[in-house]
């Protein structure tokens, strides 16, 4: 499976506010997002897999990867195309095992130890992050455009750049290396369909240079 | 796998209180428990797992069974010899698909409809409860002796018991037709060796009448 990480998007119902979350991702594939990531926390494994279940329907109608946070489990039982498990998650070579050489397997990295090592243990992709300060990460976590470009420049599977990247930004994020862009509120808050056009048009102009 | 149901340990780290949960789970083990549930809400994947790791190889050591609540990525990830899932985790049906035909699957039940549906999903034994009221099922939640022995007359596989038993009640459950015991504060509150023998007693006393 060929994946083009341009525009990936996480959703989890407490950013969706009082809309459906299905009509949401909906609205946001039609705009064009080229993954789908659900996460979910302080939920029931029932209700994560309903949940799950209905994006995995909706994803394969539309033909949009669509890979599960964390639960590598529920990503079994519905059989999504991936998950992508954080360095507080089960350890990715681990999660390699489990869910065979198919699916797709993303590891949040955020220095180039953490990203060389989860190449070595088995990652399809980098989630790397936070490249720039937002309300839930404060400038020290933050690694910038630069801890961006070290990362980038240490490995040799795909990078896609997450934290605090609004449309305003992304420019920057995809000139720096990153081969696509990871957004939550930047995708659904406020109008779901601008958001993504505007997020996808800076990344596809720039690729065209 | 033949499985002794008998005196079904459920464990997790906040009955722990100050002690070691691997010693104390050693201890409840040299005292006779024979099978060990790992239970955990509110804790990362990755402590889950090296939770479980360390349990895994002290079961193993000692020849004990050892099942995970829920999670049944963590199972599959340190080889748990079986999944518990409640009727808010993942469906029985679901997990026996992940899970293949060898591991052990214990599904919870409270009714007899719950029952016949885990049993026709493929569970191996069934978790029935709450027996009794306890400080965190009020009465209302309660399904008494009575209702034990409703569900264990309309199913074939073993029924362990769970929920307020203490040795002082252990007897009845038993009488009524529990092929095993759980419990979890009447395990690993206080002086578990001395819990563990009076609980095994009770049961094994019955079992040769
Ligand atoms: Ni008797």
């Amino acid at each position: 499976m060929k994946i083009d990480y341009s525009l990936y998007a996480i959703t989890e119902r407490s950013y969706i506010g009082k809309r459906n979350l299905v009509d949401a991702v909906e609205e946001a594939i039609k705009a064009g997002i080229t993954v789908l990531q659900l996460r979910e926390k302080d939920i029931t494994s029932r209700e994560f897999y309903h949940l799950a279940l209905q994006l995995r329907e909706l994803t394969k109608a539309y033909r949009i990867p669509f890979i599960i946070n964390d639960r590598v489990d529920i990503a079994l039982a519905v059989d999504a195309d991936g998950v992508h498990v954080g360095q507080e998650d089960l350890p990715a070579d681990v999660v390699r095992k489990i869910i065979g050489k198919e699916k797709i397997l993303g590891v949040s990295a955020k220095t180039i130890e953490e990203a060389i090592k989860a190449e070595n243990d088995g990652a399809d992709y980098l989630g790397v992050g936070a490249i720039f300060p937002s309300p839930t990460k404060p400038s020290s976590e933050a690694i910038g455009l630069e801890g961006l470009k070290r990362i980038k420049s240490n490995v040799k599977i795909p990078v896609v750049a997450i934290g605090g990247i609004t449309k305003d930004n992304a420019g920057e994020v995809i000139e720096a290396g990153a081969d696509g862009i990871s957004c939550i509120s930047s995708i659904f808050s406020g109008d779901i369909t601008e958001n993504v056009r505007a997020l996808k048009k800076v990344v596809y102009d720039l690729r065209k240079c």
